[in-house]
């Protein structure tokens, strides 16, 4: 009997993988990752170079990313039939032997795999190894603290509407947003109308080869990736002194 | 010349530190880390059994911790001149050589390492690496996603008011609370406050031994550790389709 090892890969330098989670990557015989179909795959391109010579490697290709509506019926379908018959196919796979699954980032926090997961309850014996989530690999790139004393911090996704965007952005002294990509301009004029766009910085990529770190309002319009994430520094806030 | 690396250990467990980290500790002839005075100090006792034969050892150990309001003029003076020594000698100590300064966690997410860093620009080069932040620790140690969709996730400080926790509390799906300890009965006040009690997760020592998790309702009145942390996970909502 196997199980399902779930690896959170952490932000994307190698070097930052946690050390249980490279020795399962070394010495797995059985990997599987998603990707979209026609490109490598993040998750499997932070393991080059690391996987053993008869490892066998399972891309999951995704059906459909954007091509359609995220919210439409047809997606759902689609990325459901998917889901449920990669559990099972992995499932069947750990009856036998460990399989590694590679997630970039922290896999329970906002991680693809969890609709395996879900799915995998009861069929399989699953353990997830923790990493570095991509937000924190994105603002030690910077090289500044992101939060200090007792600033709150508030984690967005780009996919909100506007104005629920920028409600939250008026109301937290740090700030995450992620899954910008096509959103970015939404999330630019939350920023601004939240009255913070000064104060935001853009990373792509971080920690990877070609990362770039700027400041959203010298940020281009164009080809911003879907991963890229949009972060608002604290200041340290302190709870006043009743002295 | 030497610079000051500060290693992010990650949440506890040795194993869950990164890859550099690791390498950096291992390989490390000066160690600098904080503690409380009496006490071994958290971020070494994760590094026990990993130090070379040859390291010199730098406890850095707080003037006071609980002692006095965090608040108070006479806190703020002790810190600042701890701080300012510490950073002094670090600094000197880098001339010759490398000096690695061990933080729990991610060191610039709520990092001490931090009221250094901020007295030792243009004094010394720092290197920072990541780490897996605690609170990514206690979650994974309840195995369950801690965020999906787009759900909005709030990071608190315990040491915030009861009434600004509860706003907070009743307006976030993915609730994270740190600082906890003698601030827990007013966390627990709060999150009965905002309707959220019964959903909420208290993790002690998350990651390390003696880890204990338990349904906030469950748990005892005392002895809660400081960097115990409340979670209240998220539902995975997805913004309303518009089919």
């Amino acid at each position: 009997m196997g199980k399902i090892i779930c690896c959170g890969l952490g932000p994307g330098d190698p070097d930052l993988m946690s050390v249980r989670a490279a020795r399962e990557v070394r010495r797995a015989r059985h990997v599987a990752f998603f990707r979209k179909k026609g490109h490598p795959g993040q998750a499997r391109r932070i393991v080059e170079g690391m996987l053993g010579e008869n490892v066998r490697e399972y891309p999951m290709e995704y059906p459909v990313t954007t091509e359609i509506a995220f919210n439409s019926r047809e997606y759902t379908r689609l990325l459901d039939g998917f889901y449920e018959e990669w559990a099972e196919r992995l499932a069947r796979l750990a009856r036998n032997d460990d399989v590694v699954v590679l997630c970039e980032g922290d896999p329970y926090f906002y991680g693809s795999f969890m609709h395996l997961h879900a799915r995998l309850q009861g069929r399989a014996e699953i353990e997830v190894i923790a990493g570095i989530p991509g937000m924190a690999g994105c603002w030690n790139s910077v090289g500044r603290p992101i939060a200090l004393g007792d600033d709150v911090m508030t984690v967005l996704m780009g996919t909100l509407s506007e104005d629920e965007l920028g409600r939250r952005m008026r109301n937290s002294d740090v700030l995450v947003i992620m899954k910008t990509g096509r959103n970015l301009e939404k999330i630019r004029r939350a920023l601004a109308s939240a009255g913070r766009l000064d104060e935001a910085w853009l990373i792509e990529r971080g920690t990877m080869p070609g990362e770039r770190v700027t400041r959203l309002v010298d940020a281009g319009e164009t080809d911003c990736p879907y991963f890229a994430i949009v972060l608002v520094y604290g200041q340290g806030q302190r709870t006043k002194a009743a002295e």
